[in-house]
């Protein structure tokens, strides 16, 4: 049993800590096909701010890494094991700790799961943003590891948008404060700002205070059927160029149409190539008319069909189709999921380059996009076991992200870099930005202990 | 002549470079009353990223300090000289470089004046919301580099959430660009937000790319009268408590009032001892109901006058009267001005602390607040020249500083840190926070010549 094992149990309840090969293999990864993972030599889960302090502590004293971890619905390895790592799951420390009304914020525990927290805000008449798919799912902590997006993005912002403090475990184990409880402030450097999707590499997240929006009017949702991923990408533009703000506005082409059709029989793919889903919350007429314009921007972008739902029921069913498309298309094999964000106006570009990818490399890439954000999630689906469908896929993955850089994009929208977009980080970013990043890391990790090698890698 | 004068003469061109005293003195320091500055060796306005990149350059290579600057509006020492430094005054870099209507985005070199963006914005028809009060003469630049706040702030945020990108020259004179220009983006590290609002201390900004709003509806404004702070006070709770979200909501006490009206004679302080001033941008309807409960929540606090204001410019006067309070009150002697920022709830708590502190240390404190923000502005006014008056002031700021903490708020809700709120800075944080700020700065600035010594002092 390595050293750090019997440390650790001097300082943290023992059944806190997991040695069990099976269970600690069952904690090695998230879901990023094919990103490398390797043997932690403990699991611990803290109950406790002290738990995390205590393990902090003593991984900086052995020079030990430490793998922080939320519900590991990641897709980019950013939670993967280390050789010889403790690997720490956060899911334990599970308590909403207050919703203040008043104040519009919530301070929840990093394991708090993302709905759960929506639901207790929803019951105060509060509403917390940030709705990444995996919301019934993942967790506030993972959420604001990575700097999670959503369908709601287009209107209201990520993240980092909504989170105004952290408590955290940082270097040697210091417990800090970062941020602030009030509406504004700019006392000193945005430290909070720079935990907000650092993945686990500068300190442990162990409480989040998030600001909390009120109640929203209920939404009026617009359906288009298109012919093409261009004709869908020209109504997106449209809707932008109109200067509506949408409240979602989502796209899913024939394959992911086809493969929620084929796990829950919804009849999509029987009418369209291409659906295109808005949505609005404007109260009152503004939402009547803002609905409508979008009805005629799609159908001049040349909808085969466009129309106001007049029923929610079939317009949750329609979103719930959208939330399903990740699992839906893993039952036809291994996924990459592509998440690379391109100047709004650009959409219909990159999803013509994303296309010709697809033939150039010989793979199937089924298209689901935040669209308008111009946040796009192309994804590579190859047969379990095809090894040469793997090295096409792997190829059409750089491919995309090189089309994305060309355009002025970026190659992580909201699912952060891991280890599997670390490469396109550095073809991203300029060399001075990229010693930047390890100058910033080296002074808030002197131990190196955090997620090392995620993110930035190593010098 | 210093060296490095010689230096920079073979650098950038020689009728950027001021060594004459008169114009360098004008140059030496912002509005904070008090601070100390001292004397340049040499005054750049640089008109590229040229110049500034070797500016930045010679001075790494000589170990001589850099001080930034915009316009020089700031109230907390943050561009004040030091010894032998060298003042980068960037106003001459006040280029609109680009409006993109369709991405939304305005690319702006650093000198641009605030309200010159804000009118290029609005003749294509969008908004770049952050307004502070300085907003005819600040800079994009300057805003910036203080986390600029206003009057929208209670709605549309501050000056960070709409930064997506800055170009810098940083280190020893490398240009970097940090951020994005895409409405999504988590690769690495957030290095643009970390910029923002440090002051200049960690490089200096040379080009900024801001996010737009469209142009929004027409505002109604709502007014109220009322007998004291406390009343006044409870109407803000009020109208946070019942969930409204005012796109402004801003309080004036009677001496503000009489120093405006001592001024430009409109007559406001015949009728009020404090008036708040609320409006909501929502369309429609929904506007017209906002406004109404405003009223309704302003009289049920105590107003002994409220109304909707039937008249815009009527409206956009009492407006005018908010933003002139700074210069109405200087006439009136020496100005301190504390930015303190409270949870919203306590303003009524803070409010009676700060009448509390001008009689315990016996000075005159007029009180402008962003009232929906929980962020005051009390202004210690004091005669020119009366010195156991400035030593009272001090006193009395030092005791608001403590309040706030006390009441779990923020030494600096939008004005920064400079020289003047040093030690309330390490007040509010934990020393192993300063220690985390120390670390950043020491990792960005390897040289050590960006602003020493502002925001987190010397080590």
């Amino acid at each position: 049993m390595p050293e750090i094992v019997d440390t650790l149990r001097t300082l943290v309840s023992p059944d806190r800590i997991v040695t069990d090969p099976d269970v600690i293999s069952s904690y090695a990864h998230d879901e990023a096909a094919w990103a490398p993972y390797g043997t932690a030599a403990v699991l611990v889960r803290p109950e406790s701010t002290e738990d995390v302090r205590n393990v902090v502590a003593a991984c900086a004293e052995a020079g030990v890494p430490i793998v922080p971890r939320g519900a590991g619905t990641g897709v980019v390895g950013g939670a993967n094991a280390l050789d010889g790592c403790v690997l720490l799951s956060l899911e334990a420390m599970d308590e909403i700790v207050e919703v203040d009304t008043e104040e519009r914020l919530a301070v929840v525990q990093p394991g708090v799961v993302n709905d759960t927290l929506r639901l207790a805000c929803a019951e105060r008449g509060l509403w917390y943003p940030p709705d990444p798919s995996s919301a019934p799912w993942s967790t506030i902590g993972g959420n604001v590891a990575t700097n999670a997006g959503g369908l709601c993005c287009v209107k209201y912002g990520v993240t980092r948008d909504y989170v105004l403090a952290v408590e955290a475990v940082v270097g040697r184990g210091e417990v800090v404060r970062l941020g602030r409880r009030t509406a504004k402030g700019v006392a000193g450097y945005d430290l909070c700002g720079l935990m907000v999707g650092s993945e686990g590499t500068l300190g442990v997240i162990t409480e989040v205070t998030v600001r909390l929006r009120g109640a929203r009017s209920p939404e009026r949702t617009v359906v288009g059927y298109f012919d093409s991923l261009r004709d869908a990408g020209a109504a997106v533009s449209g809707v932008t160029a109109a200067g509506i703000v949408p409240s979602a506005l989502e796209l899913m082409d024939r394959h992911v149409l086809e493969a929620v059709d084929a796990w829950r029989n919804m009849g999509l793919s029987a009418d369209a190539n291409v659906l295109l889903l808005g949505r609005t919350d404007l109260p009152g007429e503004a939402g009547e008319a803002e609905a409508d314009a979008m009805v005629r921007l799609f159908e001049e972008a040349g909808a085969t069909w466009a129309a106001r739902s007049s029923d929610e029921a079939e317009a949750e069913s329609l979103f719930s189709a959208r939330k399903l498309s990740h699992p839906a298309l893993e039952r036809l094999g291994d996924l990459l999921t592509e998440d690379v964000c391109v100047p709004r106006g650009l959409l219909p570009e990159m999803l013509t380059r994303v296309e010709a990818a697809a033939a150039l490399h010989d793979v199937h890439i089924a298209n689901v996009a935040h669209a308008g954000d111009g946040n796009l999630h192309p994804v590579i689906v190859t047969p379990k076991g095809d090894d040469a469908a793997r090295v096409r896929a792997e190829r059409a993955f750089d491919q995309i992200i090189a089309d994305a850089i060309a355009l002025g994009g970026t190659v992580a929208g909201e699912h952060g870099i891991g280890l599997i977009k670390r490469r396109g980080l550095r073809d991203e970013l300029d060399p001075a930005v990229i010693a930047m990043h390890h100058a910033v890391k080296n002074a808030l990790d002197p131990a190196g202990i955090f997620n090392p090698g995620k993110v930035v890698g190593t010098p």
